[in-house]
């Protein structure tokens, strides 16, 4: 029998826990019987959700937490006061083995400082990257860093390279992935100083497809596999690429409602548009994996519903069973070398 | 009669130069009688367009330039070496006085540059930024710096927000504009160094309407209506606005054709739709300025038409005729005392 792979979710984090989130563990189990889901909590919330449904009981635990980190709390002295929340304890089944993967919609900070203090990185990891998946024309593309290292150095930008270029090869399967650096002009004497040191370096990486400069331009037009860049700017393209979506979208709906005639159009498109415009919706992705440490992280949107937590569960079995960190490791350990 | 503002146009620059510029160039004076425009460039190729219109002959006049830029050169090294550029030659009119704002489709590179070095800086202000309107949900906002000063320091976007307020009040008519800088988080205490060591020095300008920090993800809805930020990311906000709609219109109209039901759909909405993402497109702005320089420059895009062209000439006589410098000046004294 396969092994089953066991993922921790923080049943108390994100805008609609414990409902969403109990009702996203419960999806994922009763999708695939490879997976075992803990559910980390105060006990009582998460019992009267779980009792709503119909599931394979084995398949899910409950962990108790008593404490909840709340999205406004310094991360660093949350993790440290709050031995009892579901982050802390749900990270340390990871740390000790118990656990594959953890997963939350909670506060990132306290993820992402979690995730350094608790879970720990892989031996010669300098920096772990939050790098979620955006959406192109055609498909998706790989975005490290989009927020967990601000001010990162160029030794940092070709280790996210090198991750990402793992994750999307053997979670997402794209052969050879095409990885790029964000930059503001095609030319390699272009950009700023951290963009103008981490490019030659890039392009001595032997082990991975570098195809230069990428403009944010063609970002969308799915030019790159892997789009590299320090978190700053990581997040602005992540946070960007969410809000101009919005706002189009909304001004589309409003278009379709000037005249009775774009009206009555409206009805007509509105079906075959929504399917299109579905599949350039992040929400799609599940959430972000926090790469490089010693067990798998990821952090779903804050405003998470079912849907995306289920992905987020379904995406560890893949990193898991395509032993995503071991490949990792060895990369890296070749880079020493 | 009120006073001709005299504008220096790159007959040769963009594109679509000299047959979208010239004819740019012929729809501004046939709109305004107070624009006087200058064309640089080769004197038979401008001609052989003008002889195609009918215009007031005393509102264009030619001034010869037998070389021109080309978007690949090095851009310090073309503006020292082709001093009979269109470039060159039409920057040296405003810098003595025979004209006052250059407007070019042509190289960024030279003419941010050539701005610099032919146009020079106003006393006092130690970086000119690359400042276009992008659109917002319900109007546009000025995005300070987009490309001309990578890596810039603390007081250079001290500097931008004042221009860039000074823009929006006088030129665009945003009473008491609301100045943001992009951050990763709305707190005060996110960001990088950049951003940290910027923020407190934007909250004791009592001269601007700052409102801290804003996200990626809000500047689309017009949370403010100067955007101030490293050219870096200012860049990376440009094109990446560009990017997703281009491909978010792209996969609306596939959506609208997967069907019968959504086609005929499509017929009806085209008209009303059209209109309203014509609202969102950035090219209806016109150029972006340099500013803080003595005396205006304006870049086009390279792809421009000649409306953006016309939209780039008008801009300037708002700029000359509300005296944006001389309040700039003013602004950047009272700031050294």
């Amino acid at each position: 029998m396969q092994e089953m792979v066991k993922v921790v979710v923080d049943a108390m984090g994100g805008d609609n826990a414990p409902a969403e989130i109990v009702r996203g563990a419960v999806d994922a189990v009763n999708k695939r019987n490879d997976i075992k889901v803990i559910l980390t909590g105060k006990q009582k919330d998460i019992e009267d959700q779980l009792q709503k449904y119909t599931y394979p009981k084995e398949q899910i635990e409950i962990v108790c937490a008593s404490e909840v980190i709340e999205t406004a709390e310094p991360p660093v002295k949350a993790i440290r006061s709050k031995k009892d929340s579901s982050i802390v304890v749900g990270m340390n089944l990871v740390k000790k083995g118990q656990a594959d993967a953890f997963v939350s919609a909670g506060s990132s900070g306290a993820i992402l400082v979690g995730g350094q203090l608790i879970v720990g990185r892989i031996k010669g990891i300098e920096r772990p990257p939050l790098a979620p998946l955006i959406p192109t024309k055609n498909g998706a593309a790989l975005l490290v860093d989009c927020g967990a290292n601000v001010d990162a150095r160029p030794s940092h930008l070709v280790q996210f390279a090198k991750m990402g270029a793992t994750y999307m090869e053997h979670v997402v399967g794209i052969k050879n992935p095409k990885v790029g650096i964000v930059n503001i002009g095609a030319e390699e004497e272009k950009g700023n100083a951290l963009v103008k040191e981490t490019f030659p370096l890039l392009k001595q990486c032997t082990d991975i497809n570098f195809i230069g400069s990428v403009e944010a331009r063609d970002i969308p037009y799915g030019i790159c596999d892997v789009i590299v860049c320090e978190a700053f700017v990581g997040n602005v393209i992540l946070k960007l690429y969410e809000g101009v979506g919005a706002v189009l979208i909304s001004k589309v709906k409003q278009g379709m409602m000037t005249t009775l005639r774009s009206k009555i159009g409206a009805m007509l498109v509105k079906p075959a548009l929504k399917k299109t415009l579905k599949a350039f919706d992040a929400g799609q992705y599940g959430g972000a994996p926090l790469l490089g440490l010693n067990g798998l992280v990821v952090k779903a949107h804050g405003s998470s519903k079912a849907n995306e937590i289920t992905n987020s569960i379904i995406q560890c079995v893949q990193f898991k069973q395509q032993q995503i960190n071991e490949k990792i490791r060895e990369k890296i350990m070749m880079q020493e070398n």
